[in-house]
This record gives C-alpha cells, structure tokens and sequence, in this order.
C-alpha cells in the first residue's frame, strides 16, 4: 500500500489523510507515503473513526519505514472490517477462516480413510503409509 | 467477555479499565461489564494504546448492549496482536489461516485423485460420484 508518487497529487497539495484531517500536509507527514490524495482520504475515514490519527500516526513512527507500507495496509483493512462489523471487526474473518479449516480437516481426513479402505478392499493389502500418513 | 460480578471487585472499586484510567468507575460505566477489576486494566492498557480509551468506549456504545462482551474481547484481541505485531496486528493469523486453507485444500485434491486412482487401479471401474465430489 503505497502511493506511486508520494501521497499528495500536485505539489503542495494534501496527501489523503491530511485532506481528511483538513491539515496542511508537511514534507515529513508520516501519513503521506500510504495514503493518496485520489483515494486515501476514504481510508483515512475508516482508521480516524476507528483508531484516531494520532494513535495511527504512533503506530507507523514506531515501525521501521521500509514496513509502514504494510502497516498501513492492515490497520486500514481492520479499520474498515470494524466499521463494517462493530462486534467482530477482522475477527469475523478469523472465525471464518477457522472454520474452514476444520471443515478442510474433516475432508482431508475422510478422503483418506477412503483411499485406506479402498486399497483394503482391492487388494486386501495394507495401504503404503504414502496414502495414510501424508501431509495434515 | 465478560466480569462475573460486575466490573469491580468490592463495591465502589473500579473496573479494570477505569483503574487503569485512575478515575472514579461510575455506576453506568460501558467498560465495567467487560473489563474486571483483576486482568481487566492489563487488557484494557492494550485497548488504551491501540485504540484509545474515547474509540473504544464509543465502539461499545454502538453496540447492543447483549453484544459488547463479544465485542469487548474482539477489540481486547485485535489490541494485542497489533501489540505484538505492530506491522501485521492479528492479520498475521489471517495469513496463516489462508495459508493452513491452501495447503489443506490441496491435501484434499491429492487425497481424492488418490481415491480415484486406487478405485480405477482396483476394479477398472469408474469411481464413485461420492467419492470424487465429496465437499469443496
């Protein structure tokens, strides 16, 4: 997440989150590189309303410049999950994720059972430890 | 989330939150239900820093009060994975419940083929619908 030429469009102007803030944009603004001034102002929404700038501004400082571009990108992803889901935020996706690992496992484990019993029954042979031990 | 007898512990103690916050804990307080008087001001120091104490209270409000606790304990969550992991915050379990995704819906593709193949291999036969369309 990043802007491909810094975070204001025209020299001098805003980049999105000063434009949100209605703040002159320093040549130092933390959240210049990361918020664009075509788009960025609608995330800078998100993260103010759920975050606060100042606490976002914090949050970028204390991380090192080469990895505030993906700090921006997941502080605006959960921003925008919170406000679009006020009791479970990006938890939601975890949760659902988290089922669909345990869904995945069932098959996994039931697909190998077949493969087991269908080699029993072929040959009346023991499957190859390939067929009942991969992966999981 | 949720404290089993109110907020504070003896009556009149603050919650854990306004004992962080080292102000008077009043009878309405939004915090009280979700943060105890014992591990509540260590949780909510991690909410305090993130989100802030006026975010988190106004995210509670908008929320039904039979729904705070699970928002409460979404929000506590989500403060401190981004504690642990300013540049990722919780969307680091994201990646890796995809990652778990992919590589169990791969599992599943081998460990079918392998039904097919043995099935095939067995009888010359055709597999059985089930044994291939099984799930996703």
């Amino acid at each position: 997440m990043a802007c491909s030429a810094g975070g204001g469009g025209a020299p001098g102007s805003p980049c999105g989150a000063c434009k949100f803030l209605r703040r002159k944009c320093a040549a130092e603004c933390v959240f210049a590189p990361h918020f664009c001034a075509e788009d960025g102002a609608a995330q800078f929404a998100a993260i103010h309303k759920v975050f606060g700038a100042s606490n976002a501004a914090k949050l970028l400082q204390q991380v090192a410049p080469g990895d505030r571009s993906e700090a921006a990108a997941t502080v605006t992803y959960e921003a925008q999950a919170r406000l679009r889901d006020p009791i479970y935020g990006c938890v939601a996706h975890i949760f659902a994720l988290q089922q669909q690992v345990a869904t995945l496992q069932m098959q996994v484990l039931k697909a190998k059972a077949q493969v087991a019993q269908t080699m029993a029954a072929a040959g009346g042979g023991k499957p190859s430890p390939a067929a009942v031990a991969d992966g999981a």
